[in-house]
């Protein structure tokens, strides 16, 4: 076991196997030596853990939870393409798309849910640049949806 | 005639005279063996195929011709900057923009327009990472705007 | 002082303290050649310029001069990143992300107040590939967030 996967045994999360994709498109890709995650819904079990709006049906703890199922989603199709999480050198940027009425402005204390969980894993390595902001809807109506972009070894 | 332009007009496909940009920026650029393309929004003979949102007046089908028109536009930006398409490894990421209601969670389906043409045109090499998301508006009112990222050979 | 810089002096421009990420992340990464700014408010003196949105109590003058204090920003976390700013080779990219009501439609326009400045600043170096629309909400209630990636020299 890697050491990152390590870390997230320690935090007692276990990747998932990862989603397919909901339509026509790759999870993820390499190119030079990047791994970019298309982006990522709050999948659990199957299903999305929560749906509808910030500021609206979902409260910002939910988003926040969402934000970190995101994240283990993002970590499990980087597993998946490849092969372990130490190839990793670090983490560069998180896009963060969250579903919003006009009124919600709180989409930087969501999104730290997938931000805590990527330094949790990854130290130092997972500091990481990021936009966050609100979208009109998402598909499948997630609440949340989080791409990522890594540099590898 | 380039392999690429080939199965472009098998698939009865000419590529447009590239859209100027609608403000003071650059259709496109090069970066390393990176090739980034502009946001393109669907026009078609100097005019936008489509305005509105999806779940409002523009229906799926159209937002997925509406798609498959700013993909041609992104082909015909790529061909303006390099020569030829033959240039291209691999497309790397799709970041789809859809107007949308706030009710409209469809935005995968729609965008598939795009992806559905850039494997058309590509073969493997055409299958990418993405992200798409409902926007409030965009320029212009059209209905979707899209923007690619190409590595090249 | 650099030669940018000194350009940024002849239009009055006397780059900020940069500004500390609202939330858990970095305010700018550097991978590879390539150096990426996390999106960026339009602070000025530590406070948001201004908050609403296009369309509604924002108006386009005031949207395109906060996205100039956007840009202003950008600069600001780049040359607290690399140490000064000739050490760019090139402006890539600017996403830009504004507060929209749904039928505001001048994103394009709106945007300009920044690639204005960057091309102000480092001439043809300046000119970049964009992607710019309309979201549902900010962080903070901003009206505008632009993010933005450079080469490195």
């Amino acid at each position: 076991m890697s050491t990152i996967e390590k870390r997230l045994t320690t935090l007692n999360i276990e990747l998932p196997k990862p989603a397919t994709p909901v339509a026509n498109y790759l999870p993820s890709i390499k190119t030079n030596n990047f791994l970019i995650i298309s982006g990522q819904l709050p999948f659990i079990n199957g299903k999305l853990f929560a749906t509808g709006k910030l500021g609206g049906e979902v409260n910002i703890p939910t988003g926040q939870q969402a934000a970190r199922y995101c994240m283990i989603n993002i970590l499990a199709q980087a597993k998946a393409a490849i092969g372990q999480l130490d190839a990793i050198s670090k983490l560069i940027r998180l896009g963060g798309f969250i579903a919003s009425t006009p009124e919600f402005t709180q989409q930087a204390i969501v999104m730290n849910g997938a931000s805590d969980l990527a330094i949790e894993a990854f130290g130092n390595k997972g500091r990481h640049a990021r936009s966050a902001f609100g979208v009109a809807s998402l598909p499948m109506d997630a609440c949340i949806e989080i791409e990522a972009w890594f540099e590898l070894k």
